[in-house]
């Protein structure tokens, strides 16, 4: 069923916690694992078609020192479409208009060859992929250089469209917003927790492992983790059903479905 | 002043003797060093604005065993256009045409923001990266869905334009071939030497590191290594100036400058 995580901050961080929890649910994603990252203006994405848990690089990456991004963006493969390797791993990567795109997809896509692409090509077989390209051929022909209030709403309906041909959670970003969606009919969920001072101790849901954040963080650090389901035992609140929640520099400054996004 | 590797066999190998070499190359090419690989039709790039020797990264994936493939680009760097940072890193990387094409180079280049980019649009501030968009808006504009001999006189040619702009040494790849050019008037150098059964004993001429291919190479297994400056004791071969070599599946296939390119 695939899992995704985001993450945004307002200054840059160190993805340990929450990618070590993340880790864990690759155990019942078993087919691949993939971590996009922006160590500035240009993504770095590292992904492999095996168990997020087993691989050497995966663990080698949780405790490197050298990773710090305000944006994260991982998931975790069950295979639907398109078999277990490289290529069909999340999350994807393409340039558009000088910015580096990078999606990643949760839900199965049914006739999902009728979203034309325009000049955008799928490299691996898997439907994700082909509804990346969709979107990027959407922004393109809309001439979205910079992104607005009035270009999020515009997305919102293209997210929803999308949405009609199957399940569809996605996490996406260009480097400086991150967008997530969420199904339209709330198919396995989405949530997200705010981090923020004064920080406490919190636990991970899926291992026996506590850390205190005061310890960890920088006290002006605040930000967003958003998770297909909660990583820890901190208060998370749910997407809504549709709903398309946009962060920038650690904060939440769209939803279609909040009258007052949370910040 | 930047130092290029390149690696195409017949079978996927792992990269440990030829890359283990090559990061000694980071020393006098300090602030930063890349690596990408094709484990499909996809490819992987890692990169990082750092000393290859200090980055624990490169020496975890020089010994990584999960690394296979049957054509790697390496690239360390020496800034000359463009500050140290991820985005200005080699190599740089777009799909085009369902292919993903991977690009690095040494040299530097003038009065290179004529060159027309078409929609391909560079991320970071570099030189190379904007001849790499420039040489893709060609191959787009060209129309090739697949190289073959007339494409190569062809891009032979389009390399020799691009280096009217300055010194221009450059490895690509779109996960098929692997293209290597040589700076017309010499610029640095770039050499080959073929790998091919019985293997025997090399050395690594940047430390005192002796190994028997015999028994690491599988006795099927052939190909080509291509670097600015020979990385072992064995015999190696100068391209010419102006001399684009092209490989695949570990054969040399095209030279717009040997009669009988080496089988």
């Amino acid at each position: 069923m695939c899992e995704l995580l985001g993450m945004v901050f307002n200054l840059p961080v160190r993805p340990n916690i929450s990618f070590r929890g993340f880790r864990q649910r690759g155990e019942t994603n078993p087919h691949g694992w993939g971590i996009a990252f922006y160590p500035d203006e240009s993504a770095q994405i590292i992904k492999e078609p095996i168990k997020a848990k087993q691989s050497l690089l995966s663990k080698f990456l949780q405790d490197y020192q050298e990773i710090k991004s305000k944006i994260f963006i991982g998931h975790v493969r069950l295979t639907s479409v398109g078999i277990k390797s490289h290529k069909n791993t999340h999350p994807f990567q393409r340039e558009l208009g000088g910015k580096d795109y990078v999606f990643a997809h949760n839900g199965t896509l049914s006739n999902y060859r009728n979203l034309e692409l325009g000049r955008f090509n799928p490299i691996g077989e898997t439907d994700s992929e082909h509804a990346f390209c969709h979107l990027l051929n959407l922004i393109e022909t809309r001439g979205i250089k910079e992104w607005n209030n009035i270009c999020f709403d515009w997305l919102a309906e293209k997210l929803e469209r999308i949405n009609q041909y199957g399940n569809f959670n996605c996490i996406f970003s260009d480097g400086k917003f991150l967008f997530c969606y969420h199904d339209k009919n709330g198919y396995n969920g989405l949530c997200f927790v705010q981090r923020k001072p004064p920080y406490g101790q919190i636990q991970l849901l899926d291992e026996d492992w506590k850390i205190n954040l005061a310890e960890e963080k920088d006290p002006e650090q605040t930000g967003y983790i958003i998770a297909t389901r909660k990583l820890t035992n901190e208060q998370w609140k749910n997407f809504k059903p549709g709903e398309l929640i946009i962060f920038k520099n650690g904060k939440m400054i769209y939803s279609n479905q909040r009258n007052t996004p949370e910040t």
